[in-house]
């Protein structure tokens, strides 16, 4: 990345190629987000999108979004929640470090944001989803997202389910993603509404008025360089910079090597253009971590490190499980699993895609740990311990629920684990609960507004599925309204 | 913090009320190596310190330089080391994340920096000091500072000791620290050859020519503001901002209120000024981690977390010790040690500061292990195996040295490590090998330069005592020269 980033000065643009009220940079669940809100205040609102089409990461993604305090869905499927209760998860879940303010307001207005996906015409459908799994199986609309339900979460909070899939029209042949069915009604809103795009844009600089005041962006458009005026405001929605070698080299150097859940597209270029206007960062070393194994099997282990050592409940949000192995454990993991566990994971109905086989298989822990090369006695004691407690429906080192204890027995299985993670940044640009970039004195930069993964949002380490689409999608339309003046 | 970072314009500037070749914020280690350098290129050097007198946290340290590549001292006491041993070491005890590249050049250049630091007058007495300890107990001029010769870097570099601490004249009189006696000599030097100090003086904000160029810096003296002109450049050497509360949220959470070995002044107002201007950033959530007991306890009882695992050799440098402990163990660590034990490390020579008596005594682990709370059998089946592997004379979980395996007998205590750990941040602007400050375009910011803790230096991650002093001097120099135009 060496392209010039460097703000460019309003009076050296000689010609606007393109001018509205309010210029959002990037069509994906923020920017989508900020266009509804931004032409619904009734700004002239012009979308510049990298790529061909609108999407983002979004319609690639899962399609969580993470929302509660008692929505419909959560009452129709029989979960209680509250707002207090989903501030206090998250501030322990998005931590160390969590924004306690972003938290409050966040999920203070969940169930007014849930009306207003709704309003877009996104569908969620009433039924919970409570298998171990990554995503629903089917086109479920709730499901546990984040371990709320799972040790030490389910001591600090009464467990509710929040993430909130949209349903799609059908799923098991694999036409469309829910994160697309989310997208598809957010952008057909947006432009039904008076919003227009302009695709394979790259957005590169900021353009500046003398006093600070960002009016515009300047891009290159097939190979020619265009200055697009905003009247109102910018809205940068851009993406992560998970493709941006330099930058995760910088500032998360733990997820260079293995961007997934990303797109190509996330090269860090808002927040590049940003910082060279003195715009402030935060929590930049945060990443989403996926652990590529399918929770069926993972609940079915026990999970241990390179010294056998057992260190997360195997059933909890397996994006935890991941952080936790990447960040704490050198990034070395292996399920031990026996026999009729594995054929167990292998029976249930999740999709096989992230099934793996053992790496070894012996008849006894103790030949186990010497094939693994493990220290000596090390799995033997961790097993012994385990197994010990499972006898008695008890997990007193991590407290795996007891539906899912059972000694492990023989013949004893090792899936290899280690450098089996990946993932996305969850850093970037600091902004105020109105979704302004704020510079580093404190101050708002005038006319300049960012959400999405191109934010540091709810996220300070932790995460849980639908936390992007859900700061994105919330923070984009403050954006969207601020940046329209409204 | 809410101080205006914001750079003023020159063309604003009505009277420069001091002038200078050579402008340099801050009179810590970084600033008085860039003052000698710069004076000694010719240029008419300005200091601006914001306390009354010259040391910065420098001069209350412990005063390790991390030096090698085979240095008088290291071959008058014994050891061989290269520059590509030393390297080898740094390149994985720095990271994860650490920077070859600068890693390299720091090691290229370190005989040459142990000349030029005695050639300023800084005396290392040649003799080496064994014993665990966070600094030498006497006069000693050279340790083990960073884990070299523990598990795992003894099996990646051939382990030789390179923390070299500046001879005190009579340390048992506690009449000054190493550090005071590192800087002396070198603010002697400065000061000798030309270089101008001015007190009291708080540096706010950069003052930046149309063309973008910095030439010169916005300050406060005694309530009245000054603007001090900078002919060939700035240098930026004015701290870590381990005393940013705001900063410290955003950038490295976990070390929140427990900031150590850090001084009140190192509030980040460097980075923030750079930052206005469009600086880039690394590793901003690294971080210096003490943990507060004397090693000699460390390094005779075993380390465990909340688990009652094991999780560190405890004969490895203690900085890491600390480092796993708030990282990776959510700051929880027990040190279990027997009645002998505890009474051999109260009769060494440690000075008793941080020997800590233990919290729990029991006669058997089974009674300590209930006392503690720990889940039943965790610490048995811990020290069990410890004591199982320690009777041969072996530790395969985690290769603590032969010498200080002893089974753990009876009675039994064990020390709470809980929340027992602080330090300083080590991330800041990023610069090139020639102490420029990096535009986040990827080019220098003419006219400005930085060194120090305000900078991002060696440490991506992991830490060494000496490496802030260390890099601190060796880019102060760098600093120094370029501003002055050498």
């Amino acid at each position: 990345m060496s392209s010039d980033v460097t703000p460019l000065p309003a009076a050296d643009v000689a010609r606007w190629d393109e001018e509205a009220d309010v210029v959002i940079a990037g069509f994906g669940i923020a920017g989508a987000a900020a266009a509804v809100e931004a032409v619904r205040a009734g700004a002239d609102v012009l979308v510049l999108e990298r790529t061909g089409s609108w999407g983002g990461a979004a319609s690639m993604a899962g399609g969580f979004i993470y929302l509660g305090g008692g929505t419909p869905i959560q009452k129709a499927c029989g979960f209680e929640d509250s707002v207090a209760n989903m501030a206090a998860y998250l501030n322990v879940a998005m931590g160390p470090g969590a924004d306690e303010k972003r938290i409050a307001d966040y999920c203070e207005g969940s169930l007014e944001h849930f009306d207003w996906l709704v309003g877009c015409g996104v569908h969620f459908k009433p039924e919970f989803f409570g298998e171990p799994g990554w995503e629903p199986m089917g086109d479920q609309g709730l499901m546990y997202s984040g371990g709320e339900n799972s040790y030490p979460f389910n001591t600090i909070a009464e467990p509710a389910p929040r993430g909130h899939v949209p349903q799609m029209s059908d799923k098991k042949q694999g036409e469309s993603s829910a994160g697309y069915m989310l997208m598809k009604p957010l952008v057909e809103t947006a432009t039904a509404a008076g919003a227009r795009a302009i695709y394979d844009v790259r957005v590169q600089r900021l353009i500046v008025e003398s006093d600070g005041r960002v009016v515009g962006v300047f891009a290159r458009r097939y190979g020619e360089e265009i200055a697009v005026r905003a009247r109102r405001g910018v809205v940068l929605a851009m993406g992560s910079f998970a493709y941006n070698e330099a930058m995760v080299a910088q500032y998360a150097p733990r997820i260079a090597g293995r961007p997934a859940a990303a797109i190509e597209q996330h090269d860090g270029q808002a927040i590049r253009m940003a910082q060279a206007l003195g715009a402030d960062l935060a929590h930049m070393d945060a990443t989403e971590v996926a652990i590529f194994i399918d929770p069926q099997q993972l609940v079915r282990g026990i999970l241990v490190n390179g010294r056998g050592q057992r260190y997360v409940p195997e059933d909890t949000y397996p994006g935890r499980v991941g952080q936790l192995t990447l960040y704490h454990q050198d990034n070395t993991a292996f399920l031990i699993i026996d026999e009729k566990a594995q054929e167990e994971a292998m029976a249930s109905l999740s999709p096989q895609l992230m099934m793996r086989p053992p790496t070894w298989v012996c008849g006894t822990v103790a030949e186990l740990e010497s094939e693994m090369g493990l220290p000596t006695g090390s799995l033997q004691a961790t097993v012994s311990a385990y197994n010990a407690g499972a006898a008695t429906g008890e997990d007193p080192l991590l407290h795996k629920k007891p539906q899912w204890l059972r000694p492990i027995g023989s013949p004893v299985g090792a899936i290899d684990l280690r450098e089996s993670t990946g993932g996305f940044t969850l850093g970037g640009l600091l902004t105020s609960l109105d979704a302004e970039v704020l510079h580093v004195s404190g101050e708002p930069i005038p006319g300049l507004f960012a959400a999405g993964r191109c934010t540091a949002g709810l996220a300070a380490w932790g995460y849980a599925s639908g936390i992007s689409l859900g700061d994105g999608s919330f923070y984009g339309r403050r954006a969207g309204r601020r940046a329209a003046g409204a």
